[in-house]
């Protein structure tokens, strides 16, 4: 295993600290929950957005803190949901008069930490509440989750309810926004090589020279089925026509569209999918409204890339649009 | 070669159209050159702004092109100098009344692509100015350059010179600032992988499963010396010892830094670096004042990182900071 580490145990926090020197006038560190949050946070006028989820999907959700995302984010370990206290403590260290939000990508043991921390920080008397996000079409169950996987889509639901909260919407409306988010968004991803955990030292999984995971989770879970490698055309044509197929997307609908790398993807490569993609939504009628290229949730050093759709609306496209301010920038 | 591509001979062309369809309204496309200009260029008040280099190094220089950056760049093929028409015809189609700069990291392929397409762009009566960008430490001669190469340390020269330019800066300015900028950086990167050129469909190079290329160059060039893995600190203190005491920087000393990723290491494994160079950094004496975490000059899907210093005056670190908008972008 090549990569850039010191003691494969300490790779989480010595990320984390790296992300909070990089950014010390915005983002507060707290090593005990491997929280990262808004130095400004709590903020008295706006509800409080946390989400954990394991590490190794960076930028989520780490580096996605900030001005019109997250208020904090208190990751596990590699591909393990934090720890039931991780998300207690954050939650009573960044609590806000109006409430906290928890925003949770649906896998079992993530659900167990946060739905014990909402009822812990409950009996506590805080308003606490939690929603759920699940937009991978690629299989219903999975090894890690009853119901479907949160994955890429994510992006959306944070940015949404971030910007509401931004400009002062409460508990309930956050809820309603981002329920509504999750509801059309849809993610499907491809992985052509597997991922390297630095506590295993070795692929996850094996995959041969010719094959490819469809509908890949983001810790490299199976997904629809193993696959031959194939043209960047016929690959998107599978992703296209079962995320498109699933909500359904229609023609006459106004999308934001993702091509997201799972890590070990060039960004080139990523393009190179986009311009597939806008063309296959023109032919069916669909118009892209927003786009976005790049990583956004990964599986450490993946190579890989998935597909999102949004169906928007005023009010979803309005949300997305507003002005963020996170520790991933270029300048 | 498991890539997201169809036919390798198109990779290119495939690329640059994605990122025309994701800019629609801020980017201008021209094929017959691999062009990718900003829809508003050229623009009378202010010079010209052209790179070209191979491709492959994404985002940079097609990516890199927008306001307060580039004006236009006109890549050739994966690891190819443009062709000389390419960059005359560029340099047409884009020339500004208060001339044209060209900047050209420096290989002895793109130095005579551009020296060419200058003499010639004078001789139709253009004002052409060529600057170049030679910012590694680790050879002073290498494969394809007599000199030191340009590597990632090149988009501190196109920031404050498109900054610069912004501004109303005239041509012997933008020389001015450029080589000052230039004269103030350096850089060296370490590979962990080999990486792959679609067109050739195999590793450009072998590396051994513990074995990594010190001081490499962006088209996997050899560098100082093949070693052998070690943990991040210890490669850290590598490239800090060659970058800090080539220049020399020292105690006292305000820098931007840059952790850049070669294109297949998670950004997580880069935030990691971003820690340890911040406090190698401060154990010297020198201050942090701007830092860069991310991909700016990649090797296709290279698993690597290279360390850049930019030794900071308030003139520099102004053009650093002022607003700029790419391709490239979170939101």
């Amino acid at each position: 295993m090549k990569k850039f580490i010191n003691d494969p145990q300490q790779f989480v926090p010595e990320m984390l600290k790296g992300i909070a020197l990089a950014n010390p006038d915005t983002l507060r560190y707290v090593p005990e929950y491997n929280l990262i949050a808004r130095a400004d946070a709590p903020n008295p006028n706006k509800v409080t957005i946390i989400q954990g989820s394991g590490s190794g999907h960076e930028p989520a959700h780490v580096m996605t803190v900030g001005r019109g995302m997250l208020d904090g984010a208190c990751p596990g370990d590699v591909f393990a949901a934090p720890p039931m206290d991780y998300v207690y403590e954050t939650t009573k260290l960044l609590a806000s008069p109006k409430g906290v939000l928890l925003l949770v990508n649906n896998y079992t043991g993530d659900r167990m930490a946060f739905d014990m921390a909402q009822e812990m920080s409950q009996a506590d008397g805080l308003e606490v509440r939690t929603l759920f996000i699940d937009d991978d079409v690629s299989v219903q169950d999975s090894t890690y989750t009853v119901g479907r996987r949160g994955v890429a889509g994510n992006f959306f639901v944070m940015k949404a309810v971030g910007a509401a909260a931004e400009n002062g919407a409460d508990l309930d409306e956050l809820i309603r926004i981002g329920e509504k988010v999750n509801s059309v968004t849809r993610t499907m991803g491809i992985a052509l090589t597997a991922c390297t955990p630095p506590a295993k030292g070795s692929p996850l999984f094996e995959l041969g020279d010719d094959e490819i995971e469809i509908g890949v989770g983001i810790h490299g879970e199976p997904g629809r089925r193993r696959g031959t490698w194939a043209p960047a055309n016929e690959l998107m044509d599978v992703l296209m026509d079962a995320v498109v197929g699933d909500l359904p997307f229609e023609s006459g609908d106004r999308v934001a569209v993702m091509i997201n790398g799972l890590g070990g993807t060039p960004i080139s490569e990523l393009y190179l999918l986009y311009g597939i993609a806008h063309e296959a939504l023109s032919q069916r009628g669909i118009t892209v409204g927003r786009n976005y290229v790049g990583e956004y949730c990964t599986s450490l050093d993946m190579a890989g890339a998935s597909l999102t759709l949004v169906r928007l609306d005023d009010e979803i496209e309005q949300l997305l649009a507003a002005p963020a301010e996170i520790a991933i920038r270029v300048f």
